[in-house]
């Protein structure tokens, strides 16, 4: 009986699995490494370590497939176009590939936002929405929309850069080329990089200065935010200057899109409050339409697993579909 | 036999209306004074007004009417909400008033920006695109966006506010209450204000200077697009600079829906490539994927029709679906 779904999350040095049942009940999941060279070799380790939770080798409780994948995938086709990170998958047929390697199952592809967004969307933080944007702050920030229930992905599947909102175009740099992106504000590096240069113009406390001399590039948004959380103001200061741009991006994307939930995920979001509650405010402020101005901005539920959770919820959808 | 459709742009002052066949020719239009406390009297004029196009008293030739009306529409149940310039319109069952006024036939009710935003994709600048993006430059700035041919009109319908993308946190004061808004530098309003701190701050040329001396609060944008096109540097330069902010929304919004055009409309888009050419340039140094960098910005073809027109295509398409 083929009862189970199993969900993909291809970074570029490892791939993650999630298997689900038809319920969406988590089975297993694991992880092998990424070969960024050969999809292949990639996903024939990948379902032979799956094979034990899938009914055994030939893998027969296996309905379908779903992966999420950095670059710009088309989801009707299958098609992985641009992938920086993997350059042997790239510009190839992946979801021919993905279900070759997994006995001809349908396979359902997406990038790797818009994954981590969909299982927000199933199964975590979006459970109930309808229209839902997501920001995920990592070294840099991505972003994934989803409107009546479906993943926004555009005309030429570019949808979703929300990072790349410019904020004030005499910002700081960004690694896009432009100035006064969100991400030159809210990504990891642009929020060390203000930690640095406050520590540089002698605007930190003696606390953050040491840490930022101690630590030298090593610093994380962690470390930021763990003196942050003791109460030290400057580095307070940090997450909620960046807050306030993450606030100005929300409330510029509520008025557009008008969604019924934000959800604020990625490692920097971990410092919680520290960064939401300031965002919040600045959002509230911009937000013109009162029926929205309450809407939730609320932290992610699924962490580094959203992605592979959502992969494997498209490719139940897409089974039953089918069905 | 029922053959013609009614589409209605509501304003505050007058209500335009436009009447089209089944393939979507124009048969005729007319427009009566709005009596913005009292929708039913207004409704009876109009429909005692078209009935010469519409086979006359009981106008038997109508198959559906639709209705662009500035508000917070509900399309799905044709509820009016909050509309400032309509006071006794508000809060009412706009849908069924309608319906009622024309002898019970199906109504459709949009926003007045996504009335225009609907013609244009049907009827101008937007046919043939699947997503399109749609800003209008007047006094304010309104916007609406289309998604796989649907206007989105938001969780709670208060989508399309692209006027009020905050572009510069510390930028000019909006209507809004908030600074730096688009609508602050591109509305018709915001423009003139430029125009008029460049005379007072010296750094306009003689002959703005004496254009905005000599009009004092009669000076549109209209009379400054004159003078740029006559080769007037500073005239040019506020157009510019409305333009590259304008590009910048542009840029955001592509960056984030991309679609596959947009269409910038109202009375200052009339300035044409005074006002678009720097806001392609703007937009496209701010373009990600290189498969949108090249997406036609374009401006609307419709003009002051385009709300009827596409109340009237909505009207369509909801018999249609029905029928």
């Amino acid at each position: 009986m083929r009862d189970l779904y199993l969900g993909i999350d291809t970074g570029g040095t490892a791939v993650k699995y999630e298997v689900v049942a038809n319920d969406g009940s988590a089975v297993g999941g694991g992880e092998v490494p990424t070969d960024p060279r050969d999809a292949a070799a990639t996903l024939r380790a990948l379902a032979a370590d799956a094979a034990p939770l899938l009914g055994g080798a030939g893998l027969p409780r296996l309905a379908a497939v779903g992966m999420a994948c950095a670059g710009i995938v088309n989801p009707v086709t299958g098609h992985l176009g641009r992938s920086p990170n993997l350059p042997g998958w790239e510009n190839s047929d992946l979801g021919g590939a993905v279900s070759a390697a997994f006995g001809g199952v349908p396979s359902a592809l997406a990038n790797d936002v818009n994954g981590a967004l969909y299982g927000e969307f199933r199964h975590g933080a979006g459970r109930g929405c309808r229209d839902v944007v997501m920001i995920a702050l990592g070294t840099g920030v991505g972003g994934g929309v989803i409107i009546d229930g479906r993943l926004l992905v555009g005309s030429h599947f570019g949808a979703g850069e929300i990072g790349h909102m410019v904020l004030d175009a005499d910002g700081p740099p960004c690694t896009c080329g432009s100035r006064g992106c969100l991400e030159a504000w809210a990504g990891s590096t642009g929020l060390l990089r203000a930690t640095r240069e406050l520590v540089a113009a002698g605007g930190a406390t003696p606390a953050l200065a040491a840490l930022v001399a101690r630590l030298g590039s090593d610093l994380t948004t962690r470390d930021v935010a763990e003196l942050a959380g003791a109460g030290d103001a400057a580095a307070v200061g940090v997450f909620a200057a960046a807050g306030r741009k993450l606030g100005q991006a929300v409330g510029n994307l509520v008025n557009v899109l008008d969604p019924d939930r934000v959800i604020i995920g990625g490692g920097v979001a971990r410092a919680g409050e520290l960064i939401l509650a300031p965002c919040r405010a600045a959002a509230s402020a911009l937000i013109l339409a009162t029926e929205a101005q309450g809407l939730p901005i609320v932290p992610a539920e699924l962490g580094p697993r959203a992605a592979a959770v959502g992969a494997a919820s498209l490719a139940r959808e897409k089974a039953q579909e089918g069905a």
